[in-house]
């Protein structure tokens, strides 16, 4: 239920955006991508390679989307991307295979930001909270054990077989825990994923994180909707659950 | 790698049958039980009510392994069993459908046994470990909550929409933390379950236990095949992981 249409309880779960609302992809592909090019003497922007990295992410699983290509995880899109990237900045002579496999682990090594941890900690005593990513559970599986993530399930685009923002996706992964959309809350840190979650009936809440695309980052730096919640960071948002009366 | 084809590497995952081999599904279920009946003036044994009710539990998947009937979860097939149960001991009556589904969450409040938590914890600094269980995600992520099981992720059944001894269920789980069913041991306390996923390509670890059934246990009440490990309890299981050399 939305406060426009009366009482608001606390969602049963709490699902998340990870890449970017819960850990800094930028700066953790980044370091990765540093201490590679540090071992092979390539001079290259480490920063700049994670963002033509990530910039590849959104059109490789719209073939996914629009059905012009089946269900592949993001470990697989992932990889595909770095080749392309190795590809456009002359470095793939500098990567074999396995370097590459490996390097695509990056993925799973980047750090919470400073409010994740106990965020979500403390949002974890009122109600179930799980990763609705579009990565893999390999992937967040391991990212959770590498930032110590106390996710009481890993969910997202694995259990839907489809990558958000899909209304199908957001509605999968309520269903897999035995709750109807209205009875699960989104939380994002992009204003898009949550315009395609409330259209599949849950419930929303936005997290800036103004660091996301670095210091020049112009998108997202405020909500554009009115969303069930709006919180500074992780501590807020458990608070502001925390007062919600229980459904 | 099995002990006989040279070493023997630490698995990169374990993952656990849950129902007997991580809680007490008998006593859990009979407390349940014992607190609807006590509230409705009922006479009837909780322990003999529990042994009725887990006794559908194979058919009543069996059903779905065959392919007779399409996946269903196992909270539907508990509440089907739940009806079939109080019908037979004729106390159908005495539940009206809100108080069937009420009671069949007495499977996600099981208690752990004594060392389950502990060597859980234990076993996780050096492996993903995640269920692999006929329980639903919903019905194992409410029951990890309820136990404070610290599970990487909840796996299982829905992951590969069908139920265990089938192959596929084993494999299908590897597959989804990305990695080979060799990499991957499978822990139980049911030599069945072991012998099904040896044969999928899993390695192995039993651990007894015998008060499982209540005191006339007769079955499971030790290893009967040369399972990779076999350990007195999930601590010693801990102990002998940490054991391994690192693959």
């Amino acid at each position: 239920m939305t406060p426009q249409s009366g009482t608001f309880y606390r969602p049963k779960a709490l699902i998340f955006d990870v890449f970017g609302t819960v850990v800094d992809w930028r700066n953790g592909v980044a370091a990765e991508c540093a201490a590679a090019f540090e071992k092979k003497g390539i001079a290259a922007d480490p920063h700049e390679f994670a963002d033509r990295w990530r910039a590849q992410y959104q059109p490789a699983m719209q073939k996914v989307r629009s059905g012009n290509r089946g269900y592949v995880s993001l470990d697989t899109l992932h990889l595909e991307n770095l080749a392309a990237v190795l590809a456009e900045t002359g470095l793939d002579a500098h990567f074999n295979r396995n370097e590459c496999a490996e390097l695509n682990h990056a993925w799973e090594k980047l750090p919470p930001w400073p409010d994740s941890v106990a965020g979500l900690a403390a949002i974890r005593k009122h109600a179930i909270i799980a990763p609705c990513s579009n990565g893999s559970i390999a992937l967040i599986t391991r990212m959770a054990k590498f930032g110590g993530l106390p996710w009481d399930a890993i969910l997202g685009a694995d259990i839907a077989q489809n990558y958000k923002p899909e209304a199908a996706v957001y509605q999968r992964n309520a269903e897999i825990l035995g709750l109807s959309p209205g009875e699960v809350m989104m939380v994002a840190a992009h204003n898009d994923d949550l315009v395609a979650a409330r259209r599949a009936g849950l419930s929303t809440a936005f997290v800036a994180r103004p660091q996301e695309h670095g210091p020049g980052q112009a998108t997202d730096l405020e909500a554009t909707g009115d969303w069930e919640i709006v919180a500074a960071d992780f501590i807020e948002l458990a608070a502001r659950i925390e007062q919600l009366p229980q459904g």
